[in-house]
């Protein structure tokens, strides 16, 4: 019993050792070069040896933080979750004949150099910490596209080919290139307005509110760094001025009282 | 009389009841979900059935709420009015031989999300109420779009097919196009410019313009947005540092007073 | 001399009646409507007749306000000179026989609006007067593309057809073309990169040095005016709060004053 | 020794002299202007000869400033070795036969305005020092790029031209494209989703997280900004404010102590 907590405590000092992380962050970075070399070698035999080492490597990785913090202190963690699920997909499909799904993990372990760097966990986070923020404004978007991509494929859907209006997906996809203002004019609007006139109105609309949107959105995202950001320090300040005034007006009271004091002893001298 | 108040209590009741609006919206939604599976299959009877429903649970929606909350209870939320005009043309145009006004009605019966759903509601309450900050810049913006329009149209009537400046409305939808940076060089300006040199200057112009308007328009409404905000919280710390500074300078007026007076009475005192 | 004087005042009066500026607007707007509608009609007789009625009423209103006003204290506002020129300029080409110059004219007449309007001039002058801090952005802009377009031409010049790298201006508008992301790729930088494969380093550091330069010039407008609004209320506030503390000092001086005159008073007392 | 030391300081006098600088000014200009009109008339003999004195006025400047300021003291300023560069640069390559390598030092001498205006200088130092704020969001960039780029070469390689997907360079190049909204559809997502309906996500995915990584970018510059303007000015004020309060407080702690010692004196006045 005493012997494995030596051994447990050991590795925990090796997965907590300054050098440490930033050897898998190497490795990380080694793993992504392999894989674009294999893309301009595909097949190449000694890359994919490469690969398969690096695969272990993450492995034993895992197999030492788990043993070091313990499965419930790993877990801790909400990206280590992350971390396990790339790792174990890695191992179940490592001979999968699907090459292509086997490719998309290979890819997706990338993924770890985000919890592995510090600077870019933190906007990930920064950037879900202000997900809640943007419900409203992306439950509005969802709308504005369902009720502008109904009108779409009813009235539009003989006038262009299929892929633009064609369904409601389809119209899905062609608002997405609109609000992009990706030709949005020369290949989706004129063809559509030279049969049917007053269609202008759905697409200036729908520009319209939707860069509406997109602007509302920016704002909030602004404010709400804004407001985490400054108002923080600021009322620390106030914070700060508050508790001294607070002060100040204590030792005023101590004066007025000690005056008084002395007031009335003095009066009650000249009494007697 | 009495027992109409009651029944209009009892109805009162039901309408506020903490499950009625959380059911309106499901009933919204699966709305919703009912167009877009007849965009899919149209003419579809179970779905037109489930439409036809979802109308008269509207209607009997529409007739609780107004008995419960009285008809100016009711027009008193800005909001119930677009909700009736929905409803009611619903109902008017029911069977309308227009099918693709009935379309447009039953796809604005989505709107009915907005008012039903809180964060919506919020996300247009502040767009509304920050318009008239943008008024100017909306005038402006005609201002510019109706000048370089009659330019266009006046100039380059002939130069390129009449669906881009044959008449001032092609000419403003054109503008649109040039604003949105949609194939304003490769589609619109070369061709101009391949015959009329000098063209340049007027589209150069009108981008550089018109984003300039633009920009101001962001910043029009962060600026409102950020006043609204945060200045309301910075001028309440900032009243009650006033109020707290009124305080301790009625404190010192205090403490001065009975100084004067310990003084003048020793005054007196030494005097006697 | 009185008799003048009299009659000064009188047109004075008429001048600053507050029935008189909605007047001027409101012909400025009916002039807008009349080119519109000429647009549509070209060479109409009535319209024809309206645009001359309304020339004359522009020179009635600036005699009027010349004689009301004074010469001097007509062109105290900047804006009455461009009032001035727009004005003479209608009268001076009245018949000329270049019809485009005098249709420019027409079209610019509209732009007397904008002085009309407080609203619109409000926005200007904000405009202008954020000029001056972005002086330096525009600086670096002008340099930024010169380099790029003198790059452009000296390399790509037999690549692409002429109108695109042929000469130092062809350039500068192709660059403006790639700034705005027109087809940047598919019309100008991938025809060019097949042929010269290096050539990605110039299309991509210039997009990336050209957002960053107007992201910068963004911040600039949006500091300039965050830095105009706020600030100044902020600094009310502080010189107030900063004000107060001088004052609560001053009563402190004055309490210390006082106490020190009691104690000496109270010490000579007990000296006696 | 004194003789040379002399001669250093009068050119120390001419280096520093107010007019020195604004004529190197104009001599950049000069050559800005002669480049493009040689872009105009390649080869012809009086601009070369032109330039070929601008290039002595530059060398000649460069020596009288490391006399005059000494080696050491030119050096410091970080820009001077910027300058040192370009002007070596210029008179190694002079007569080289590499005519584009010649052409574009040329043009690279036009930069030197940078540091010569201080309002460019500015410019260019404010945004070198926001550069480590974004390094987190490069760095994020970065990996999605590659992750994209990646998946997209596995994928999509056979399905369009190679120039598209055809490696993992040429998938970076069409993925910029993307992220800039140039015929993300038209050209590069609609051929591929009509072979490979399930592409849409690659896409949308790619167009919402690029334009979420650019919205943050925007944000971080801007508060970075934001940070270092007001930030300053308003934590002055606070400071300022602390201090009085601190003063205002030791004067309280003065007032008490007097006011304790006269109770005492009067105290032991009393028992007397």
């Amino acid at each position: 019993m005493s012997d494995t907590y030596t051994v447990r405590n050991k590795i925990r000092q090796v997965v907590e050792h300054p050098w440490f992380q930033p050897l898998i962050i190497g490795v990380i970075i080694l793993n992504g070069l392999v894989i674009v070399a294999e893309s301009y070698l595909p097949g190449n035999r000694t890359l994919l040896a490469f690969d398969t080492l690096i695969v272990w490597i993450f492995v034993a990785e895992l197999v030492l933080k788990m043993t070091g913090l313990g499965i419930k202190g790993y877990f801790k963690d909400p990206w280590n979750h992350f971390d396990f699920t790339i790792v174990a997909l890695s191992l179940i499909f490592y001979a999968t004949p699907l090459v292509s799904v086997l490719r998309l993990i290979r890819v997706l372990r990338l993924i770890r150099m985000i919890p592995a760097i510090p600077a870019l966990r933190k906007i990930i986070d920064s950037l879900v910490r202000s997900l809640p923020a943007l419900t409203g404004i992306l439950g509005l978007t969802t709308l504005i596209f369902s009720i502008y991509a109904i009108i779409g494929t009813t009235f539009f859907r003989g006038v262009l080919p299929d892929e633009f209006f064609g369904s409601f997906h389809m119209s899905l996809f062609t608002l997405m290139q609109v609000v992009t203002f990706e030709s949005w004019a020369s290949q989706v609007a004129r063809p559509i307005i030279a049969e049917m006139p007053l269609a202008w109105v759905y697409f200036i609309s729908f520009i319209v509110i939707g860069a509406l949107v997109i602007l509302n959105l920016v704002v909030a995202v602004i404010l709400d760094y804004l407001g985490h950001e400054n108002e923080e320090v600021h009322n620390e300040q106030m914070e700060r001025l508050f508790k001294e005034n607070a002060e100040l007006k204590q030792d005023m009271a101590d004066i007025k009282t000690i005056l008084m004091e002395t007031r009335d002893h003095q009066a009650s001298d000249r009494e007697e």
